[in-house]
């Protein structure tokens, strides 16, 4: 049975190890995950009642198109309901995108170090993706735009960048924008959104009736605390998102993802906490960082890329055994570590562990 | 921007009426739905406290590969784990065949009236879906395989066939597999593999080792109650379950699919009670149907496709004002509707509602 000739050597997803499974393996009693930028601080209140009232429709099939979630969030974003589609988290519309626009022989451009699922994708269809190096960590929207061709189909900037936490301003989205021609589509992946601080961020929705090639993607997985449930959406034209749908399965998203986001939607005083919360943990580690003379890239997102000066998954091995799990194997940044901001107690916990693996005589473990 | 050109036209796939939806339209207070082939006797207690204890889990992203689950489900079928992959229903993995296995050009071939999603995602990869006819409302093996080229890359058989409930036996079964060519993939669907009664009806898994071609399709959305979660499952050799993860999204299942079908697998005293009410309810539902004088196919699912001798939306309308949701719109079966076997309450209001239709001067409302 001959397979697609574009799927034999894709690379495997490598996903945060598991707490069990580490607390099983080395026969720890805590072990502290700071390794898929999850919140610490868990979901709204709210999701667990409205999961609760949901037990009653476990045999029934969910809304296929959201409906009541997707007019709620139309309110909130302040966009048409025929706007939006809902996908098992963001990923799963970075794949509809691909596979409802690429074409072997398409081009699609992106960073080279972002969320590897735009490449995964853009290989699957047998299009031939373009990495253009980041400088200081951030996406050089000039370079990417030098590599537009007649064959470009799809750009893929992730604002604030997976790894690096960089972002670009409003101002540079604009000037790129308005020299991406209109035939190309723009995917802004905005997952971390909420965890946002720095003013200069753009405010993409608005941009949408002038750039009728922009999509943007966020998620309830991140600062709504959702990861749990996959539910994730996609914001563009009615025409876009229509053919989106097309390659979309009738059921995509569950019951309880569609309730459980209705109600961590409603919460926003939730969102605002762990926003305001993230950002002083950020702030610790940055500060940490500068006393241990370690190099990072200062992160809007929920997350730090910092550079521990050896092979990263040298560092995962000793930090695991100290039950902390980071994510290591940043091909463009092989001796960074990327560390999710946790609660107070967590950060604390990783400092005092990163510091003891970086003193010399201990290190050697 | 310029979609994928396959996916212009394609139908769009038509879920049951909700219930909520059609009791604000019709200003009903009660509805009942037998249009999804759901459950009417929910799901195992079990799943209910499963979902409770994970709620501490929200924020947290699901095992990506499902091992917990995985490991059950592999004892429970007496397959090895790497021979098994979830999706977010068994249409997911449909989706994912598709996309791992067809391209442009490449023929698959099926019965011209069945599940719809195997033809949407052969047309979205540009394959061309060759639909051979049912005889008496069953898979024609042997015209199946005369359509056999050496484009052919997937045959799909749904068995028991929605929406004619029929099956095909073991014996039939076998001597098509022997003659099918070994590199061309055959998807058995048996999503209702758990309500058949008939003994002729294969036991595919122990086939599998004769049969390196063969891929099973069976879900927890029918028997196992759980719709609302998305939770099916493909069974195969390991080297095919390797290539379809090769296109799989990391996390495509929930963390509260993944615990509720490992409660619901638990309780096979529930299955089995589902299973023998099912079947009286088929019995009763066919019996009623021989008195009316309709034509009915004797089913193997949880589902009945009868003849009503009009045009099936006319029916569909006039059951739905009477608060009684069926499925209707069957291309080779026009004046048929398909109704999913409820509980005794349920299977008579509905033929009370059947039987007031076809009065023929109460018809008319």
């Amino acid at each position: 049975m001959k397979h697609k000739s574009t799927i034999g050597n894709l690379p495997v997803y490598k996903p945060g190890k598991p707490v069990e499974e580490v607390k099983k393996e080395l026969g720890l009693s805590e072990v502290i995950k700071l390794a898929s930028n999850e919140n610490p601080y868990g979901s709204s209140k709210l999701v667990g009642n409205a999961i609760q009232a949901e037990l009653a429709n476990l045999s029934i099939y969910p809304d296929g198109s959201a409906g009541e979630l997707t007019a709620d969030l139309a309110v909130h974003l302040g966009v048409q309901n025929d706007q939006i589609i809902f996908g098992a988290g963001s990923d799963e519309i970075i794949a509809l995108i691909a596979r409802a626009f690429l074409i072997q022989g398409d081009e699609t451009i992106m960073a080279d170090q972002t969320f590897s699922v735009y490449k995964s994708n853009a290989d699957i269809e047998g299009a031939v993706s373009i990495e253009v190096p980041l400088v200081n960590g951030t996406h050089d929207l000039e370079g990417m735009l030098s590599k537009v061709s007649s064959k470009t189909k799809i750009i893929w900037v992730c604002n604030p960048n997976n790894p690096t936490g960089t972002i670009i301003t409003e101002k540079e989205l604009i000037s790129f924008m308005d020299r991406v021609p209109s035939d190309v589509m723009v995917v802004l992946d905005e997952a971390y959104y909420e965890y946002v601080t720095d003013e200069s961020y753009p405010e993409t929705i608005p941009m949408m009736e002038r750039y009728n090639n922009l999509v943007i993607l966020r998620t309830f997985s991140k600062i709504y605390g959702l990861a749990s449930l996959r539910i994730g959406y996609g914001i563009a034209s009615s025409e876009v998102i229509s053919l989106i749908n097309q390659v979309r399965e009738p059921f995509n998203t569950t019951r309880f993802g569609q309730v459980a986001a209705r109600a961590a939607l409603k919460d926003q005083d939730f969102v605002k906490a762990c926003h305001d919360k993230n950002r002083e943990g950020v702030t610790y580690l940055q500060n940490e960082f500068d006393r241990l003379g370690l190099h990072y890239f200062p992160s809007q997102g929920n997350f730090i890329l910092v550079q521990i000066g050896r092979p990263a998954a040298e560092m995962f091995d000793i930090l695991l055994r100290q039950g902390i799990i980071i994510r290591s194997g940043f091909q463009v940044y092989p001796d960074y570590i990327r560390v999710s901001v946790g609660t107070p107690e967590q950060n604390q916990a990783f400092i005092k562990a990163l510091e003891h693996a970086l003193t010399p005589e201990r290190s050697e473990v």
